[in-house]
């Protein structure tokens, strides 16, 4: 699955969800959670039902997501019963902290004729990295966000542009997402204009093992795309890596100098990975 | 409980234990473990509980602490038997690695007719940081240190002034307290004059959900309660945020831009947490 | 046990394997795993045999390793049953992932009456680094290396300069090590020629609690026996310290300002590391 860009707009804003798709996208969220005041969310639930429906319709290259309110609040159950509908890729639940809440989930969605909806999990709380492994073990998850704004409340710490602060959980949601075989999206950049911070961010999400970024503005697809996407440059590096490395290891050498790096097996795999990404 | 400063002075020095409140820390601690040589720790547990009692009659808004020594050694059931009194805050404990131990200490305390009093954990060993989260899971452990030197002497490893040799152990340590509820407290500076020093590293510590910082001279107190109390540009700033973003609410949106930045509820209740760390 | 460089060499490499000694590293590894193709694996290990039997005579203060392939590999029976000789230091096992792995490779070596072989595990996929303390926790393991490169092509990551990305399980297993009493050797620095680079990485290393550095080049070795190995001006710095640590014990203070710095147990711990590890 591909995720480069995971585009988020509130769910009671019906003009927005329609509009998500013009920046392309490989997934968007309807959002019931934080984007939709207390007040709103009985209501956004249509709205959202409606807008997903004509999503799935129009665009069905598009990976159409719905994040519900987290597990344990007042309207998780009405946001399944009302405002998922069959056929889109699947729901994001966030504040995720438990196997016993993905169960819950799963359940939910069963009982509603919803078992085709994949899961995308929600890492923002202390509870939810730490339990982070168990909470993406299940089948049915197949992609987790970590959340960072969401962690360092929780923690009552404070965001850096650096972001030090999140290392640690940013590193370890990556590594639990890795032994689940799930897809990692990295963390909200939410500096609308900002477009170095986001790059820069970016970058260092893809370094971890994050596949995407959550988006909370258009603008900011585009450069996920590219931060997710390998360069030319990065390419052309790859191709000819392994076309040294596999001409010596037919000349019976599997570790070689090239281009002033010693390669062997470990760097040569980077590279195969690097270019399959750019296949997807 | 606020403890943006935790004040240490050697428990044999009668003299300087005297003058602890002069810096107006929150807390301090009468140390009989690492300030104490071994030949010194029995003449300090009478200094110590005498100097207990005194700051605890003369300053009732201090959080007067003794800190034993470790839970193993020789002198941990001599330090609670002689040098703990009724009425004081709390006991330090250094180099916890296990929720046993913390039940030897509670038990100790409670055969002392000493059950109000609350316990600090040292987390400053490898065992003990990877074992934070159960040490820190007893109710009468409420608040926790990172010991970084401590840390770094029982890895072999070398002390930086950057610290990236302990962010992994400081993360997880304030993920930890987070888990169980409990105050953690940031590592030491032992620079005593190096005033930049001392407020970066406090200023990384706040970010990653620290309360407050281990002192070990007068002068870190105020820069202490500087790192760890809201800035009025802060403050400000939090103020204005949460006024746009209520207002939003109520016109039915929650997901909002405010000053380039998007703000939704994680950032509120970032907002929020600082306002009510300033009212504390 | 010292092991500041352990240097690699392809095992079908016999007049290379014949060099290792040249540059007095601490360690040896005739590598069967990464540095040997498939189609020449079969032939490698008579070559390594051979050259580990040599080595072991010739160079009796040398720790002559042989580095087999993964656990699970079509490859490791036949590593263990041909490649490894009576009377070398150990078996360097790469990609160890659980207690279940080990558990097999001493078994392999026991039945092949190896039982006087140590074991080195590296630690580097996702699974490794996770489950690193369970890995090491087995008496013949006694070292361990993190592999950077492997660990982020099974991440799907990007290997920088600075190395944030392998920040957290470079930290983690250097905790799994201490805890188990293993011996931590650093991840490679594959760019051949860059000085900077590699006393960079390995100060960084050693801040962390590693012991020494995997080296792909002979010239790495001094530079790994560098750094470290304490400088001059850190052992005199470590002795006047204890010097004045001792001074002041024995007049009944046991924490002193030493240089602008606040010196207690913690302190003087590291300057006697410092110095035992000077000793070795």
């Amino acid at each position: 699955m591909r995720l480069r860009s995971l585009l988020f707009a509130p769910g009671n804003r019906a003009e927005v969800l329609a509009k998500l798709p013009r920046s392309e996208p490989d997934g968007v969220v309807l959002d019931l959670e934080d984007a939709v005041p207390a007040e709103a969310k009985a209501d956004a639930r249509a709205v959202v039902a409606a807008a997903a429906a004509e999503l799935r319709e129009g665009h069905p290259g598009l990976a159409v997501h719905v994040r519900v309110n987290a597990v344990p609040s007042e309207w998780f159950a009405d946001d399944v019963a009302v405002a998922l509908v069959p056929g889109i890729a699947g729901v994001v639940v966030p504040k995720l902290e438990s196997a016993e809440q993905v169960a819950t989930v799963v359940e939910a969605l069963d009982a509603r004729g919803l078992g085709d909806l994949t899961i995308a999990a929600g890492l923002e709380t202390a509870a939810g990295v730490a339990r982070a492994e168990a909470v993406l073990d299940d089948e049915r998850v197949v992609a987790a966000y970590f959340g960072a704004e969401d962690y360092i409340a929780d923690l009552g710490g404070v965001r850096t542009a650096a972001g030090a602060e999140v290392l640690y959980a940013r590193s370890r949601v990556a590594l639990a997402a890795r032994l689940t075989g799930t897809v990692a999206v990295d963390q909200v950049v939410t500096d609308l204009s900002d477009e170095d911070r986001f790059r820069a961010d970016a970058t260092v999400g893809r370094s971890l093992g994050y596949r995407g970024k959550l988006c909370i503005h258009p603008a900011q697809v585009a450069w996920a795309h590219e931060a997710f996407t390998p360069s030319d440059e990065e390419l052309d590096r790859a191709r000819r890596l392994l076309e040294a490395y596999d001409t010596a290891v037919t000349a019976g050498s599997a570790a070689i100098a090239f281009e002033g790096q010693m390669v062997d097996e470990p760097l040569a795999r980077q590279a195969r990975t690097l270019l399959d990404s750019a296949d997807e």
